[in-house]
């Protein structure tokens, strides 16, 4: 592993609903962290792309980024890949798949409804759209910087993110690429069926399939798949990072 | 402060959304931190109720009581009043407002919206009913373990949250309690009127007012006030300590 170059994501993103609250996903970095003291420790050039909160790996000579929400990992994901031909990217980040764009109270969006219909010649379809955009319009008009605690049975309006993991190969389509994919309380037949999507979608080499129900400290469940087969299966955070390892090593050489 | 008994509570709230994601409440729980152990170096009997990702105190004496949401943080704060004559209560946990229970992708609301119309004969006041039932029913129909990042424009129904503060002077009315009030970019004028609120509404002794943009590490502009009037400045998270502490002192002997 000798020079080679790795990016490797990890922990959670936060996205701001306003000034003092966020929508966090959970993780705490410390599956990423072992993963990129294994490969700095066996020689490898590693910048470790994380969140604020994020485990820090214990190699001195990694090179450390930080990000917070998925629009900063986006583009701080952009720039590595732009700068530097990465050999590997291992992408084990938790990147929320939405973001809030705004909120309202149920009684303002019931309320936007009935102007709605109020227009009583609309077409059915037409009704939906108008419908649909007039609850957008009302999460989206321009709040105060704090939600009000006043606000009773709020709705919040959340935008997908965009998939940071597309762009990864588009970037450096020649870049041994692992993604992860997590669920909860799913079958292994249905874990691997979701990993799998996941590979063909992002043009993945391997994909790390877990069950949230299967982690608990350091004893970690996991199984690494390619495109044809289950390649292994690990108990543990270590373990983990050892099978990635060997397999990123085979596929570099 | 020999003996006495004081409870603090500091950090931030986390509300699951669900088995990965969650609503955080930002707070380090360094400004509680501080207080705690201004006042344990004093000779009082702290106990430090927090959020699992708070600053702790430096003082090995205190007790730590640990909570995750605002549930777990009203059974803790009921159970503690409950079992131990508090003499001071300083809550400076940032609470939730809000915690999610439910979801739904922006179609499906306009879905049950169409449906509710279907009924034409509706008068408008029973109308608002339905439709507010209908979207209610909506988000909080039984989901998987984990949202689905498939859905497009997601709405989150949110419901409010006990106000935990409002408990403590109904279980020990004779405690003096420390009420704090966090606003974002305000006037001085509006965030002592709506501090002097939260006084009068929960029974507070003292509040201390701050506003997010006068907060940068450890530079942190703040005002205690109580019924009558403001009673000090503070500059930093140290001087906040300092003019609770003697204002806490004052109002014991």
């Amino acid at each position: 592993m000798d020079k080679k170059r790795i990016l490797i994501s990890a922990g959670g993103t936060s996205e701001s609903i306003d000034s003092v609250r966020s929508i966090t996903n959970h993780s705490t970095g410390r599956l990423g962290s072992i993963i990129a003291d294994t490969f700095a420790a066996n020689g490898a050039c590693v910048t470790y792309l994380c969140s604020e909160r994020a485990a820090l790996p214990q190699s001195e000579d990694i090179e450390i980024v930080r990000i917070k929400d998925v629009q900063s990992l986006l583009e701080a994901m952009d720039r590595l890949l732009c700068a530097h031909k990465f050999d590997c990217v291992i992408h084990s980040m938790a990147v929320s798949d939405f973001t809030p764009i705004g909120s309202a109270s149920i009684d303002e969006i019931v309320g936007s409804a009935l102007n709605v219909l109020d227009k009583h010649s609309l077409t059915k379809d037409k009704l939906r759209d108008e419908l649909r955009s007039a609850i957008l319009s009302t999460c989206t008009a321009p709040k105060e910087n704090k939600i009000s605690s006043k606000s009773s049975n709020l709705m919040m309006l959340l935008e997908n993110t965009p998939k940071v993991i597309s762009h990864i190969k588009k970037i450096q389509p020649d870049t041994i690429l692992v993604g992860f994919k997590l669920l909860s309380d799913v079958t292994e037949g249905e874990l691997l069926s979701v990993a799998h999507d996941l590979m063909i979608k992002n043009s993945c080499d391997f994909v790390l399939a877990n069950d949230l129900r299967d982690i608990c400290g350091d004893l970690h469940k996991a199984i690494l798949i390619n495109r044809d087969s289950i390649l292994h299966r690990a108990n543990t955070k270590h373990e983990i990072a050892e099978i990635i390892y060997s397999a990123v090593k085979g596929a570099l050489k």
